[in-house]
Parts: structure tokens; sequence; C-alpha cells
């Protein structure tokens, strides 16, 4: 078994993401306390946010438009400008937020560099992406970096054929069972699932059963060891 | 000389895209026509979308928080939640707005795609750009789509690397002097200006004087030729 290709996911497996979702969804949540109980909230910005990804896609700018859809909802048409001028400055704010690494990411992909060449494969606003990865300071130990709306078989075994040697010959590590694991063993490529405490709905999905090419690892460092063990 | 590779703008250059933006900001300007007289919504727009530029890049989504921003400028902060609903609804309508080539693109890019490979390399949200690109019936013209969040000359020296032969042996050619032509000579291409009736005031640039590798063309049917006698 030959591998020479690691593919990592972004969000919440190199830095936190969803953390800082639920922070801004707990301030709106607390500013509609008046208009919507909790559940009442949490409904209906998942609805809103499910109605709009086929149209917005993932990422920062397009959930600050569902906020703002969702305090159109729950305040019958008309939120208070105060409001409005509140979501805004949270998705600024989101956009801005500074990145730091997990625990254990700089040492894993300074060790998994050396012998492997690494794809950053991530969802999201393009822009942000970026500039993310530029504020992690990861962003040398990276070959090739590949934005995509979607991550089915198809994105895995194009971007691993394009920057690697073919899915077979290829590793993915993310936190997202539906978006990182499930595509990437359809495509036939090796897959580690690395949790992260907090998941969107969205992104749950049940761990393939007895599956010969995954693996579930309780944190980013043991990614290395895995991967060798494989050759 | 031998020219292996075409890159093509897509926004304006393809299909309609600012005519569709100024559609939308004629529509909110008679819309806040009570609080601000046009020259001041112009200038409030354009203040607002500058100053959020570095942060939400180009596209749909940026903009129609911007369109809200400057209605929460322009209200003192509160407008009617019926301003903010138009706002969100005029964004999805571009986000979903019909696309159609520009008249001569179909037979100007089957002609080229025989001898060229061509690669399209765009600004914008990503999601949407696939979408359009999808919509527009063009896509099995491309070789390769790079959708990039900034358009300098380092962009177009690795684009034509990674999908051409390098700049030398490559055209670009778009309607944006300021992104598609001046970036592109830089790197070493020829360029091709095909200019679009409306631009937007941040993608304006002078012509370069005198430039070997630089041509403007009344149209995209143009284009083929230009090329092949480029051979």
């Amino acid at each position: 078994m030959r591998i020479t290709t690691v593919g990592l996911d972004a969000d919440d497996t190199l830095w936190h993401n969803e953390t800082i979702f639920r922070l801004t969804q707990d301030r709106m949540r607390a500013l509609l306390a008046e208009v919507a109980d909790e559940p009442v909230f949490n409904t209906t910005l998942a609805a809103v946010e499910k109605r709009n990804l086929s149209l917005y896609g993932y990422g920062v700018k397009g959930f600050t438009l569902s906020m703002i859809e969702t305090a159109m909802e729950l305040t019958g048409g008309d939120p208070p400008g105060r409001m409005v001028a509140d979501i805004l400055a949270a998705g600024r704010e989101m956009l801005g937020h500074p990145v730091e690494p997990l625990p254990g990411v700089d040492q894993a992909l300074a060790e998994l560099s050396e012998h492997y060449r690494l794809v950053l494969i991530t969802k999201g606003d393009l822009l942000h992406q970026e500039q993310k990865l530029a504020a992690s300071g990861l962003g040398d130990l990276f070959a090739a970096v590949e934005i995509v709306s979607e991550k089915d078989a198809s994105t895995y075994a194009r971007v691993f054929d394009r920057y690697g040697t073919g899915a077979a010959e290829a590793v993915m590590c993310g936190n997202s069972m539906r978006s990182d694991i499930l595509p990437a063993l359809e495509a036939g490529a090796w897959a580690a699932h690395v949790p992260y405490p907090l998941t969107w709905a969205h992104e749950m999905a049940d761990a393939p059963e007895g599956h010969g090419r995954f693996t579930e690892l309780g944190s980013i460092s043991e990614l290395p060891g895995w991967v060798r063990g494989l050759s």
C-alpha cells in the first residue's frame, strides 16, 4: 500500500469554526428572546438556513443573510434597526475572527508534510477561507488548496487526481462524517474521522460500519501514525 | 509564436452581470428616494462597497449585505422592515437570474476550443459562478475553471502554469482593464480587451499604450481571428 497524498478539511479540523457560529447564534437568540423562545428560534433559523443552502452555499456571508431573514420572520417582518445592525456587525466579526490552529495541528501537519503532499479541501466563502489559511500560519505546509462548493465523491476523485496520484493512494481527514469521510471513502480514498465537540446538524451522518479504509481517531495527533501504518 | 491556452473572464465578458447589479441599484434607489437623492445614494453605496471589499470580496452575497448597510446609513439606522425584505429578495433574484451568453460568445468559444485550451478565470461567489457557468451551457467548452478571490499578475502566472504552458503562450480576454488585461500583461500573457457598455467604477483603468501584446476588440467574435493571427 502506497500513500502519497493527505487531504485535510479546514473548519473544525484545523481551527475552530462551529463554536464561532454558535456564539453568534447565542447572541442573536438573546436579542430575539422577547419574540421567540429558544426552540422557536432554533427551528426557524435551521429552516431558513436549509432553504437558502442551495442559493447561498456555505460560509459566513450566507449565514449573515439567513440570520437577517430569521429576524424578519420572528418579528413579523419588521425587526428594529438595532437588530439588523447587530447582525451585520456579528457577521463582520466572524469574518475578522482570529484563527488559531487547534491543539496538535501544527505538529501533525509539519510531520505529515515531510512525507506526503498535503491538500486543503474545504467549503465556505472563497476569500474568507483563503484569509483564514493565511492567518493560521499553516499555508506553507500545503501543496495545494481547493475551496469547493460541495464535497461529494466526484470532488475527492477530481482533487486527488489533480494534486496527487489518485484517491486510492490518498487519505482524507476531517470532522464531518457526511462531507469529509463518506464521500472520500466512496471515491476510493482512505479516511480518518477526527470528531469535533460540536457538529452542525447538516453535517451529521452515521459512521461506516466495518469499513476497511476507515478509522476514527481521538485527535489529529494520531493521524501521522495511522497514515504511516498504511504503507 | 505559439499560443496554447486562452483565458476568459466570465461576468460581462461571457454574460451580463453589471446590468443586473445596476437594475437592482435602481430599484433600491427608488425605495430610498424619500431619504436620499440619487447622488447621495450612489456615493453612500460606493463608499460602503469599497469599505467592505476586503472583507466580503466580490459577488452578490457581499453586495446584498452592503445594500442593507447602505439602507441603514441612509435611514439613520432604522430602515423599514419592508425595505430590508426587498433587499433580501433582490439579492435572491440576482442569484437566481437566468444566464444567457452575450451575442457571439457561443460561436467564438466553440471555434477557440477546437485549437486551444480554454480556461475560465473569474472572481465572485464560488457557488454562484459555478451555477452561472452550468446555466450558460458553456461549461463543456472549458478545460478548467478557476474561481479566484483576486486577479493579479501572480494569479495569471499560476493559472496559466497549471492549466496551460505558461503565460507567454496564453491569451487573456475580458472586459475589465484593471482585472483582466493589465495583470495578465504583467504576467507575460497576451491580452484582448472586449469592452462592456457598463463597467463598475472599481474595475476602471487606462488602456496600456503601445503595448505589443495588447489589443482592443469591438466584439468577442473577433477573438478567434486575433488569436490565430498570433501563431
